[in-house]
């Protein structure tokens, strides 16, 4: 093999890059009738199960900067955010493709590294990279990740089917990631850092999907909508009441602010809330809960391995999204929405 | 709805954007149990199928202009190019995913074009456009689609099962969407050229997956092997001949060159059999057929609808890829993978 840190994609060419992705693959499961290498891949549905399919891009100078984030982590992340999708629906990853547009310039280590990480972040969840696509980017990095899985049909999770007092309950803390990226931004040391601090730039960089939370409530019916994180909390919850024809109402003092993220925003001046609602990117999961099901939900949580799982709030009838705090109500800010940027 | 031709994507924002996705959609069949605007698509799979996944992105300069070619056909271009690749597998189409990335810029219109593009050319095939991604991207106009069709488990085709002694297929003809391509690097003026010029364009703009006839080959079990041409007639006889661990020979006399592409070759003093045999992009299929079922083979396409079908080689016990003529052999000529320019 060449010294891969001096020979750039383009000196490899498709056929040799595939033969790389082919390696790091490994050997695939008897349900994978065809993959990498063939014109596209055919697998055998799970039995007596859907198929749920989402796809989502990273985009470099959009979704990450090349100085900033190792290639592996940028691999991983590309997966961890569709099977985001995934978790929001219930839904148990089987396998991704991968449609890369590659700068002719791309070290081909780095090349090997984003490889790397998209196989292992399928791996830790018994997903197997089947196929996918290469192409040429005459400008930016472009990582597009499909992922399919598969949830029983009286299983499935939505974001619009939410009703008129459901409790709202998130997991984890939110605005960690936000907070992560404006280090970055800020030009931090991550050396310099304390364990709050990188626990923000890990958020971003190598955010972690809640599968095993979201296929545990959808088992137990124990919510009756769900959605990612994605766009943040504040957009998160706007668009879960939308879809559902609701409107809904967060309490301020109940919002799990990650603690590091609380430190930077008041560091900055900002509002610590505020600043959390509106950040994207936590990959934090919102469930809409009857309160005749509180128990229930918080039993599958538990079983769950202990993941936190915070109520901030309801779903009302009166349609509109508003933030409870100090007794009065003002707008839920603004979300993180411009083609999550 | 806002004057579209003045206003840019930038200006309407991703919800509004997947609102503008949504009504060209249109209703979807029962067995969407989710569809754009959830987390993720949730389809029920095909019974006693099964699924067969491919993705294939157009990224803006590398395999299209936006000065040369129209909104929709774009659109269109990507569906077709990954329903050839269901077409090589005899696989059906049945939903698509669409994850697109927009310069802010980018007309409203165009956005508006594009997708009916998409749909429309879904919609052909009876598959649907079921979900997909808005990012904004730094520079390109980036269109990533994903194909998820059907197959029964007896049918799958393969590149990698062919041979020695195979005789081996052509669909149409070759070189058209090369030239076409050429052609509108040359600057060529669309009203002047005649039919057959304008075949050519259209092939490079237009192309159609041969997806009824890659059905009723796989269906009556006729081919051995089959690939699609999207890197071109040289590039997929080497690559199936390689997976399938065999060598192959082409006949320089039988390569049905397409008749515009042969005139415009001649015309700029090029060899019309290697440039067609070069050139990429045609999606058409490529068979290998065991001469105990070439008449089963040729009835399948003479009921597929009158494809017109060409034996151009075969497949043989000694490695390597050869093209005869003159009563000698030359090594096939190099093709066009450089990451599908």
């Amino acid at each position: 093999m060449p010294n891969t840190t001096d020979v750039t994609v383009a000196a490899i060419g498709e056929r040799g890059l595939i033969d790389r992705i082919r390696v790091r693959i490994g050997p695939t499961p008897a349900w994978i009738t065809a993959g990498v290498g063939e014109d596209a891949a055919v697998i055998e549905p799970e039995r007596g199960a859907l198929d749920v399919l989402t796809t989502d891009s990273l985009i470099e100078d959009v979704h990450f900067r090349r100085a900033w984030t190792a290639p592996d982590a940028i691999g991983a992340k590309a997966v961890a955010v569709n099977f985001s999708d995934l978790a929001a629906m219930g839904a148990a990853p089987r396998v991704v493709l991968l449609s890369l547009g590659l700068p002719p310039s791309l070290p081909l280590a780095d090349f090997d590294e984003l490889v790397g990480g998209v196989v292992r972040a399928a791996h830790a969840e018994r997903a197997v990279l089947v196929g996918g696509n290469l192409a040429r980017s005459p400008g930016p990095l472009i990582v597009d990740v499909t992922a399919v899985g598969s949830v029983r049909r009286r299983r499935v999770l939505r974001r619009s089917t939410g009703r008129p007092g459901d409790e709202l309950y998130v997991t984890g803390t939110v605005g960690a990631a936000a907070a992560g990226l404006a280090m970055l931004e800020a030009g931090v040391d991550r050396q310099a850092l304390d364990d709050r601090g990188r626990a923000c730039l890990d958020r971003y960089e190598r955010p972690l999907a809640r599968l095993r939370l979201g296929r545990a409530i959808a088992a137990n019916h124990a919510a009756t909508a769900a959605i990612d994180l994605s766009d943040g909390l504040a957009e998160a919850v706007r668009q879960l009441a939308s879809a559902s024809g609701t409107g809904a109402v967060v309490d301020a003092g109940a919002v799990p602010v990650d603690p590091g993220a609380g430190e930077w925003s008041a560091r900055g001046g900002q509002d610590p809330i505020v600043t959390a609602l509106a950040g994207g990117e936590d990959y934090e999961l919102l469930f809409a809960v009857p309160a005749r099901r509180r128990r229930a939900f918080l039993a599958s949580v538990s079983r769950a391995g202990g993941v936190p799982c915070t109520r901030i709030g309801r779903l009302t009838a009166e349609t509109g999204a508003w933030l409870e705090r100090n007794g009065g109500r003002e707008p839920l800010p603004a979300g993180f929405a411009h083609y999550r940027k």
